[in-house]
């Protein structure tokens, strides 16, 4: 079983680069499933049913979300009928959507999980438990489980990895908007990657306009943060490949395309 | 003009990690500078004397800091006799120590500048100005400049990248442990890094006792976190290659040396 | 049925003024049932067996906690012995003690919640749903229910009071240490005050020796905090009246002692 | 010299307790200065010209402001040219507006500063050294000093009541919308309150209606949060004699008028 995981696609540049590459990317990885989060992909802020559509046709087989999830409130009109869409699993119940989708991928199925952190963040339900409950449930019908863990502090990425080794396939974060650069198999067999970067504007600050964003920092004044729709760009994702039988993770590789690292097919 | 950087030090295996490989990484990359940041090297909180000497006789030039530079309170008794030990310079008026030396690297001197942020973190002075301040004095001796930017949001790092773009060699982050991979060049010709990682027990949580970390998010009851002394281990760092003349910078590299990319010298 | 509420006890000070003056306000104002928060009565930090009787012996029929529960060890030695000790019911599941408690006063019981904020404060469990499932359950038995909510923030401990008016006799917050103005009794017949404040040292901050307090927000230098053993104090309180049968409440008065405002029994 | 305070006005409601009440407490009080701090009269979201001239109209001689002092933009183009509009003295240097304002109250000069705290808000200068130059260079010119210290911490206000006791007359603290109860004269001559609390809508929570507010804490999903225009309202202020000739406060009474306790000029 392999797997393409695609971090936080912001605004139409990184919209525009899962078009380009994730195409050029299945070919090169041939993966069974492709995982794409999205939580960023309209304008910075949520997701639309256009943009949701955009990304499928691009090559998603599943859309991840985060703690942007809710900023387009369009979502509210289309979540509830997609089956291939995860929203963090530790929002309070009664939210919509879900927190867990078992996706085909190929001839098996694969559980996507979605979860947030809550060191740094908003207040939500605690992942840990949220998470093990979800896996203990998809361990019945699949040894496939991927998830997103959509969290800032790296303490908490960790010993959610931690958490969950050997329990499920692959534990990849997002959130940060930086790739980093610890992706390892942990000794129980899942794959573990802290956070997965971000997908859009290269030029700019986690995909927002870094004028912008500087002049916040440096004056205090209000600034609204617009994602730039032209320059330079960057794909941030991962590549991870799992043992048919048992589900562990036998391999994971992290993938950046930007003009520094430019992507060469082979 | 070549720079060696070493990301926190964790500890008894840190300092070992130090010890075994600065010596070869010296070799390989020929340094004019090395700087360890050395915050967490006394048992993960602050620095002794006895352990600034130990990374110095295992090939230090400068130790930086960050916000455990007071855990250990012998600190007091050291720090303002030393002009290699630099704290973060946004601490407020009349803190021991300083934030800014300038250090003999071969023929010339390469001012290194340690600074704090305050996203997610507790409240300092403002590091924009402070450092800006501190930059433009070192221009006026040196075209060597570098800034090991202490913080934890992605953003805040960015910002402040995006800010000496230009006006100093290199922004390297500390502070999350965690290595990330967004090495890169700005273009006004700053190094750039988010984090540069951590150096210590590498099956850990930010070079903590695992089982510890994951009891406190699982259980909220208090736990005491020790850093592990033994085990496998890691150590992270960058190295720096800038321009003779202009100061700018024209490689920038990370090293990352664990038993999943063990180190061979060349 | 009438309660007396005494805010955090905060060391010997407050171990001192609730010994001197809870029998006096017992006298004047003949409570069904005595509360006493008792979170930083050892030390600032947590409780004591002994302490714990010490209360116990001037008057407290219940204890309360907050976020300071654990910080004393030696809790968890007694709390799952005692019926009067409530922790907050919104600590992960498997915690030690009870977040609620059924509490005899006179003639009729009367039923303790004691629960943690999460805006400013650290993950827990979202305080919302375990109350109102416990407040639920409680009804079944009483119509007397007291929630000690233990938070920071006025806007989530307001809306705790209006999540639950109506449905609880009172909800009185505690945590800041300061006692606030705003007690009275909302439209569906619940008391309110967003926090009853501290009992112990006057001349200090929170509670802690000022002069460390005012060195560590001048200096951010590390400063351990002590509770003063002498000089002025205070006790703060409040006093409720609940309707015999329905538990709503009819009367709610705040209690201030200090130097400023001597307590005369009447 | 005696002073009027009125704590942040919210929205409609709240301009419209300013103007039914404000002149009866000038007549009841007869106060040299009446002070209004006004950063959420404009829907809840900083002020606008008119709305400042609506509340000069209603008696006040300076509007002090907070964290939400540049939520409404039309603030920057009137700022600068009003001489009794005082917002934040800590903000960057730049910033529009001046955090200190001396103010002619009858035949003496009035220091009028603002300022903002650090703990749970978000990062901005050290509040302490920059109120105590603010302070220092007022001395030279009038006894007679008010600090509007607009911060979230308890800690915080009392820390900063201790740091300018017998160096300011009085340190009202605003933000949490709560009124304190802990009004009091410091040993030094300071009178110290650590919240006056807000003016507007009672039934709601921090003035923002209520169900919103209660669904977001809930649900966590997307709310947005309006200011109700009718309904039963609150006034907030507090009142303070100080010394004709050393400026030391002599006397802080606390005001609080809503239907629960009417007002009745005397
Ligand atoms: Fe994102
Ligand atoms: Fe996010
Ligand atoms: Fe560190
Ligand atoms: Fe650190
Ligand atoms: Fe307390
Ligand atoms: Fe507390
Ligand atoms: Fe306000
Ligand atoms: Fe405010």
């Amino acid at each position: 079983m392999k797997l393409l995981f695609i971090g936080d696609v912001v605004g139409s540049m990184g919209r525009e680069m899962v078009e380009e590459y994730v195409p050029q990317l299945k070919e090169k990885y041939q993966p069974d499933v492709t995982i794409i989060n999205g939580e960023n992909a309209a304008s910075g802020r949520g997701i639309t049913e256009k943009i949701y559509r955009q990304l499928e046709a691009a090559g998603a087989n599943v859309i991840t979300m985060g703690n942007h999830t809710w900023d387009n409130r369009e979502i509210f009109q289309f979540i509830d009928q997609k089956t291939n869409i995860v929203r963090p699993a530790n929002y309070p119940k009664g939210a919509p959507g879900k927190g867990i989708q078992m996706i085909q991928a190929g001839s098996a199925e694969i559980a996507v999980i979605n979860a947030l952190g809550r060191t740094f963040m908003n207040p939500v339900d605690d992942p840990f438990p949220v998470v093990k409950k979800l896996v203990d449930e998809a361990k019945r019908h699949t040894p496939f489980i991927f998830v997103d863990f959509h969290a800032e502090a790296t303490s908490e990425k960790q010993a959610m990895g931690w958490f969950l080794d050997g329990k499920v396939s692959a534990v990849v974060g997002t959130h940060t908007h930086v790739q980093t650069a610890d992706n390892r198999i942990l000794p129980d067999g899942t794959a573990y990657l802290s956070d997965v970067g971000m997908t859009g504007p290269y030029d700019a600050v986690l995909g927002m306009e870094r004028d912008a964003v500087l002049k916040r920092f440096v004056t205090s004044l209000p600034v609204r943060f617009e994602v730039p729709k032209s320059g330079r760009a960057i794909l941030s994702g991962c590549f991870i490949e799992l043992d048919r039988k048992t589900g562990k993770a036998t391999h994971i590789e992290r993938i950046l395309i930007n003009e520094d690292r430019p992507f060469v097919s082979q």
